[in-house]
């Protein structure tokens, strides 16, 4: 038998606390869990720093990738006899919706910003390049690894395969939404998605939803706005982000200052301090190895790094005010003086971060391009967009919300002995 | 006001999946659970490598220790105006049920095999040692550190303020079934902890049940003994521990070798290896220190040890089958003698592991001193052991079970060439 | 003791699966419990006809009073300490709770509607009227039952003790929302109560949220929203209730015919046809009752009372089409003229129903005054507006939805055997 | 396309709060759901009593039919492709599960006690009888009806057809106790059904549990045992039953009284009273109905009669106290003699219920020989008895555990006037 079309004897389970079981027949999957590069991810947090805000929150991307693959499962179970689907498209969908992920790093969002990284990028290199992933990928056939990299980087020519792992309605977000609820214990992120599967349906280069489930994809979008303002952007998980963020801008500064040299040779990040990071040393990089640097570089000789390290281990974080950049500068340029005045730096103390969502939107011509709408198929076999039947959604439709916070030691506020410096501060951040 | 009685000026609550909110109004609480030493156990898993079977298994050691603490307040809220209660304690209760697992290291089971050390003894040095943890307690009063220690030592004169925390029922067990049940999602590890809480009863020297509230220990006492069955001696998570104790082996043997150097020094192990572990040695020793080492280590120049590693790290797992430890010793001294022909060394590849779990015993004179029973209080006043009143509980009273497996790497048999060799382990193996 | 102050000798439980255990100490509330007109409560089915279409909304009003009284008694306990909260006011709160829905009668909604009738008159009634309900009451103070009364008619002079009850955000709607969901186990109805709960304040004469748990109201108003449209007015429940409320009509009119005598004479109903229904007489009619009739019924001799209970027994339903009220009445002319033609009287087989929600609004001067708003409490002490503060809510605050339904008996139009009647029928319904 | 082999246009889904959707295909099981004698089982609640003590368990065997059909649907499903498994059986397995319980009738347990009725024989008279059930299942085949039926008696030929629905971990027990535990709330019930689905496997003329999955059958079996006791024995909801039966049987007795004569005919009781009660007599007889009577014969001139249905009306029960059958006889004359002297009838006041289960037995030669057990089917192929296998099943297998309860009104030995008798009454029943 064919590699591709090769069964497991028996079918594998893995118990999942969200779909109950992730179910696993064919050998191909089977392989693919198995690669060094997918069992990294059991090491890399699905939600980065959030678990010092909702302490529940310490699931793995392996988890998270698992569970994405076991609902397109479903999906295409649900598609098998149906027109449209092209059922030598299963394989392939399988493999993209349990590999999109591959690519991430530990805390993403901050290594990409400043290391100016992609992590969509690094999935890619990991299917097509020099890895187990991609030799198990071209044993089903050779190109097949592209046709993967292609399908998660939404350029595959079957439009239709895109929309099930990439969409406004996707198996991805599906995963995360009920999974990051339940590890967090928020009650948030319920939405009936075995309803949503039944009423999803294959049509010529798309997947819609039937107009009977439209309530349940109403429901859906609500749990997505909730956990986005509860959960991902929740002020505390931010705090803790800025200051990692800092703590690899000041190693990188560190490294690159002429006068100063590590204790101990931050050989796992050289590649990043340099940009130019190849995958071998990519592949190296997981939670626990940023962990062990950052106790380690509480002991380097510099108090900025010591200090911010010390903070993100001991969950000792920023404080912050709402803050907005629209206010004119002078405030800001005061209060950056006024720290500088008390000899802590603005520059890793005074952060500005701002946070923004899009809970839903239809395509408008000329912007963001890629955000397919979510499409209902009425009785009549029409295909209208979503916000056009759902008030609801009409509702929030094209709204952005977006949230700015300053964020500061307030420790080290406290403990100023200048009463006029410290006084001064104060007035400016509270009023 | 006295450092002991303040309050935040807000309850402050934590999100918890499994009991809902975590509540904190004590000052001296909101400050144990900042210390570093505290902190630590986010990057400890509770459950080791349980995750490696059951991928939800993710959840640290301070996710447990929150758990723990809120089910002894909430125990007390109940008991506050019962007699017997001495709301002096209260405070002393809610430290030690916080602070009670504060000695746990990454993969204790392991780690204590090996290098010969006891969590519990690290729980007292923390907790009475030079730790922030301390400073707090202290600050309660002089000596209130020592109380603490005690209590979670057994010893604390107070023999109800020890039940409340070390029993067959204690709220420690009742947290840990419950909640690596969730994490886990299996469907055992359910029982109705509200109505045990309602009808827990102080008495003079201990905790009792009322015995309305029977059938709802029966309950826990049935959930414990799937647990440890089903996760806790997994026979797939003895296999990853297994081979973390050989890896832990190895490292040390090349250590003690004469002829041997690692090229990483192994700074964080050193004091382990002599056996001579400081208790700052100890506190910096967490899951991400181990994964790091586990990762550079196989780079190192010893096959044993890097293959091990390898193995640990991408879940390439020994299989195993039952062995009988009575069998007659002829047959494993052949198969032993095939695995030194066929170049697997034995000693790190051929390895016996047995687990035994008793669900429920009453105290039985001269054995086992501090397996206090669950007494059930009657109607009429009187306390009963509950096996006594329970048909169910009596079946299984003090009925040890055991379970032994042989583990051994099966790849590496297939891989044999010599065709003998191979055909005769897997005939001693699998008849 | 007073009888106001007397406690249980120990803490009654009831087990709820909503609230896991409603939790009774006082024995008025005990009393109050034990009387007939309450009991007569576990009789009468929460949700009318709904478990024609949600086979597990089978739970009676009993259920969700006990539920109501746990949320308030939860809201309490939480308020005990708390500035503006008059501790006098507890057990009156507890009792309003209890017995908010003491008047409804079996299918409140239809019988309501034909028979001129108002539950909140019989609540009235049967606090104030000649009850063991009524004695029970009294005898915690002369007045006492009066008092009730008022605060379930909003008319108490404490509006904050009315707020508790009544109001957009009420112990009663998060009751019912929770436990309609749980019982037809449709996904929707989950917020986070606990949270809504800890955040509660009493303030001068209202109940406000600290600002802190608005996404947890948004929730519970989105849930709100999604329950009324895909359960309360689902068009099949609706399909039912159009038919009992003809049988209804029917028997009424057949009753007040010259020449139509009952073969069963129709006691239970006399007061109610004659429209002067004695609280006797009211407190006499539960589901059961109804339940009996129509069965009876079956068999009298008039071919409409026989169908229809037929089908409201058998759930032999109408069919639906959309229907706007606004079209030209030509069609709506042309179409009854052919039931009639067809022999099928359209007063009782061709019905309008329409269904209407405002998810949330607040006060809009001159209109609906009794509406009272959300009001979020701000870090700064000052109340504000919920829609003010919530984009969400914002969105489809004041947004009322109306939905029109024509029904009738499909299988009565494809069993017509003039072709051009049925041909037609079906073109104006369908198109 | 036959009859047999229809298939819906679309697929029609019962949202469940237990199995979330129940689906159906086939036109059969539609046409069945719809008729009368299946929609009437709406009215007849799963647990007759128990709602008086557990509020929630409100629901009907309506729903619970639904939920064994659901569970047949699954098994079949995974049995498709298996070998022994004759796909031909499918719609019979089907018809059998929905049908299973067809011939209950209210309060099932006490009228049959009382008037010498067998649910089972109904079941099997509205399946071959003149009724809407059996012209459907006989427009399948003629013939079918009687095989419906041959597998509900267990008289079918293909054994392993009748294992699915009647055996001791059938659908009909995995169903009630999942559902009963979900409306009551209790915490027991729980296993995990969808592990023991997947594992259960046909062979030659049984269903055997594959042995990995022995756990989970053992979690069923002690949710089986706590059910039993914490559920349907609990001493409360046998109160309401012991009155029941005295009420049925008090109305049998003026019945036959000739100097007796009811105010209201009991037309539906008279082929009762008779024993000679016809099909469609039964059929007319569901809970609403008797609450009618219950509430009419209040009035009737009896005083016996109208206590008891007062009693049950208003959940005006009886106490119970321990008491052996086994204890002297002198004890309980003497109690009857009180009990006669003080004007309170024995016969209808003093009444001895006893309750017994034997949690799981295997066959014994010569005894219950339709338990039959549970087998393993181990991984060599070789099937074993389920005790044989596991501890805790060997420890309760074959144990019977029963209990005795007297009932008797406590209030009207409270109101007695002769403080002797009182005492001496009291004295008895409490020591």
């Amino acid at each position: 038998m064919a590699y591709r079309d090769e069964q497991l004897s028996e079918e594998k389970v893995f118990k999942d606390p969200v779909h109950r079981y992730v179910h696993v027949r064919d050998r191909v999957i089977w392989d693919l869990i198995a690669t060094p590069e997918f069992q990294r991810l059991r090491r890399i947090k699905q939600l980065g720093t959030t678990n010092l805000t909702f302490h529940g929150a310490e699931h793995s991307r392996f988890n998270h990738s698992l569970g994405v693959y076991e609902i397109v499962r479903r999906i295409i179970n649900n598609f098998q006899d149906r027109p449209h689907w092209n059922k030598e498209e299963r394989l392939l969908c399988l493999c993209a919706a349990l590999l999109h992920d591959l690519g991430h790093g530990p805390f993403s969002h901050s290594f990409e910003k400043v290391f100016k990284l992609d992590h969509e990028y690094f999935t890619q290199q990991i299917i097509v390049g020099d890895t187990k992933v991609n030799q198990v990928l071209e044993r089903v056939n050779p190109g097949f690894s592209r046709d993967v990299a292609d399908v998660i980087a939404k350029t595959y020519k079957d439009k239709l395969v895109v929309s099930l792992i990439s969409s406004q309605i996707d198996a991805d977000r599906m995963d995360y939404l009920q999974r990051d609820a339940y590890f967090t214990g928020v009650s948030y992120g319920h939405f009936d998605m075995e309803r949503i599967l039944r009423v999803m349906r294959p049509i010529e280069d798309q997947v819609v939803i039937k107009s009977t489930g439209m309530h349940a994809v109403e429901d859906y979008i609500m749990s997505r706005y909730q956990m986005y303002w509860q959960v991902y952007f929740h002020p505390v998980t931010r705090s803790a982000e800025v200051i990692l963020s800092k703590i690899l801008q000041r190693a990188k500064v560190l490294f690159e200052a002429e006068d100063f040299a590590f204790k101990l040779e931050p050989k796992h990040f050289l590649s990043f301090f340099n940009e130019d990071v190849k995958l071998a040393d990519y592949l190296k990089l997981d939670d626990s190895i940023v962990f062990y640097y950052f106790q380690q570089w509480q002991e380097e000789n510099d108090t900025i790094l010591c200090d911010l390290c010390e903070r993100f281990m001991n969950r000792h974080l920023f404080k912050y005010v709402e803050y907005s950049p629209n206010q004119p500068i002078d405030k800001w340029m005061e209060l950056s003086g006024l720290f500088v005045e008390a000899g802590i730096d603005p520059e890793y103390y005074l952060v500005l971060d701002s946070s923004s969502d899009l809970p839903y939107d239809f395509y408008r011509p000329g912007e963001e391009g890629e955000r397919l709408p979510i499409n209902l198929l009425m009785p009549d076999g029409e295909v209208k967009e979503l916000s056009r039947q759902s008030d609801i959604v009409e509702a929030i439709s094209g709204k952005r919300r977006t949230d700015h916070k300053l964020y500061f030691p307030k420790d080290r506020i406290e403990a100023l002995t200048d009463e006029r410096i410290k006084h001064r501060m104060k007035e400016i951040l509270y009023n």
